[in-house]
């Protein structure tokens, strides 16, 4: 424990009085990320587009909400991202469409978001912001199927649906941007995040968070096949220290780095495990729908070690803790993550 | 030759009759396909948007004019694209902006071409020709710096500039809807092209054309730094060849394959064979500019026995005979190559 009040340390003295954009920053990471940052004394801009179907809230910064400023614009809006960057020194950049069955539906309005606005974003900082530094919101999803596991950075990027694949093209501008225009930037390939403030409302951005609304709701979490497939989990606040030490750490710049979680899970035991957590809720087998195995991608998880020994990081949240503390927080609030109720 | 014989015969039975459609068809590869096909008897529909400063010349099909159907689009256009996929059983999709330089300049059109545009010849085909078959034109830059040699298709894909990004997007979207909504493709990476009908007008589609054209004009190529960097170069007639087989064989879907020359020749040595086949010309070492040299990649040459072993193509043609043939073409023919003839 030592060893993370020297990190959280070197982060407050960071980022105090820092100023600081975080795109998608009412959404689940974004706004985790925010209320660490507003605790920390930066000068938190937040720029999301509240888009319905997103994890846009603002009841997530309800606790920061007089400490850090909200701008509401979506990233597809090159000219109003043109003046947001501005004099801004670190950008998290986790604005996303972040729906792997959303991008096989409508593969053009995941090109815009994740792949065009990155482009507008970068050539924003180039243009008008070249000394800011930049990190990115990758995802384990580029890697496809694995090969071999745990899957480093050495693996081969090979997405397997249109969503992987903007969001790869998305992580390489940011390096080309750092290597050719010196637009400082790295890139975080993030594995499975859970945690507090999650979009829950719908099942289409991954299966943990609707996993965790059907526990509080005492419903089934329906498992496809035997649930044998093992993946890696990572709460959110060990996501936020990562993102943290990334943007204050120039020997990233260039790079991209797995944030995995503690090792694999088969997805039957996760959803026992959450269940027995929460106290309420059953887990239910069932076959596989034909266009969820189309993207299905057997065991995958990471290996971290890249991360851990250029910044230190390790994450700190065991699986049982951070269920329990993710199922207290929706027990509370579960109303403000329901249909009808993103603009709370 | 045995061997080419029995390629060549299993091509022209299978393209015979063939309603093949190529895309990018007045450009280099395109042009010299649509030549290749038309002669074999096959139905050829060519679509080219004869934007000026790309590849796309009316002249480069001047010989088989009266045997081919030239429509001129933009595959940046979707309805059109929609219209033209329809009843074709081969799809040779080569339109591309393949300036490095350009898409530095302007990646916003890099990105509608090679990403977005892609996407919609894709999504053609899935909605209205699913039965088809989509040969992809990808490219060696989408793997960057080398981090060994000779580069085979298990080494990343790092690229180092947003053309290269682009591509790869569009080669992972090929393999995407192959895999996951049944649109046979495949695409073929290809390394350092040339031969006659490649766009000589200007620099800033690689070098080698522009170097051809100093050879026969009696110029001085100009070579960065002292030419040690190596690359491979393959013929134009050798790439058709890899076009037609992976276009007649199913167990190239959802592949990617390597498609480079006969193995690693120094610029230096390059600009010299050139100038001494040519017998004109000469050769000049200068300072890298650093707009180049950001996105250099040092010695770069490829792999190619993944797809030598799954459809018997090997190179024929040597660089001497190749840069012969090619010094031949444009002797004859350089007024249709140069500035305000693209239209001839």
């Amino acid at each position: 424990m030592a060893d993370d009040t020297i990190m959280s340390n070197k982060n407050e003295s960071f980022y105090r009085n820092r100023r600081v954009l975080i795109t998608g920053g009412l959404g689940f990471i974004g706004s985790n990320l925010a209320i660490r940052l507003a605790n920390n004394g930066a000068d938190v801009l937040l720029v999301d587009s509240l888009e319905p179907e997103y994890g846009g809230n603002l009841f997530n910064i309800a606790s920061v909400r007089d400490r850090v400023q909200v701008n509401i614009s979506d990233v597809r809006d090159a000219s109003s991202m043109k003046y947001l960057v501005q004099g801004r020194e670190v950008i998290f950049n986790l604005a996303g469409q972040v729906s792997h069955i959303d991008s096989m539906r409508d593969p053009y309005t995941d090109l815009e978001i994740n792949c065009r606005s990155q482009l507008s974003i970068l050539e924003a900082c180039r243009h008008h912001n070249p000394d800011v530094k930049v990190v990115f919101a990758s995802t384990r999803q580029i890697y496809g199927k694995p090969d071999h596991l745990p899957v480093s950075e050495q693996h081969l990027v090979r997405p397997i649906d249109v969503n992987g694949i903007n969001k790869a093209a998305g992580e390489y501008y940011h390096l080309v941007y750092n290597n050719v225009f010196g637009v400082r930037s790295c890139a975080l390939r993030l594995t499975n995040v859970y945690g507090p403030r999650q979009l829950i409302k719908h099942n289409r951005q991954g299966f943990i968070g609707w996993f965790i609304r059907l526990a509080v709701e005492d419903g089934t979490i329906q498992i496809y096949g035997n649930g044998s497939q093992r993946r890696d989990f990572v709460y959110v606040d060990d996501v936020v220290e990562a993102l943290l030490l990334a943007g204050a750490t120039d020997s990233c710049n260039g790079e991209v780095f797995n944030v995995g979680g503690h090792g694999p899970v088969s997805l039957a035991d996760l959803a026992e495990l959450l269940v027995e957590v929460a106290g309420t809720g059953a887990v239910r087998y069932i076959d596989w729908p034909e266009e969820r195995r189309a993207i299905d991608v057997g065991d995958f998880y990471s290996d971290s070690r890249k991360f851990e020994q250029a910044v230190g990081w390790h994450g700190d949240v065991d699986l049982r803790t951070g269920l329990d503390r993710t199922v207290r927080f929706y027990r509370e609030h579960l109303n403000h993550y329901l249909d009808g109720d993103t603009v709370s």
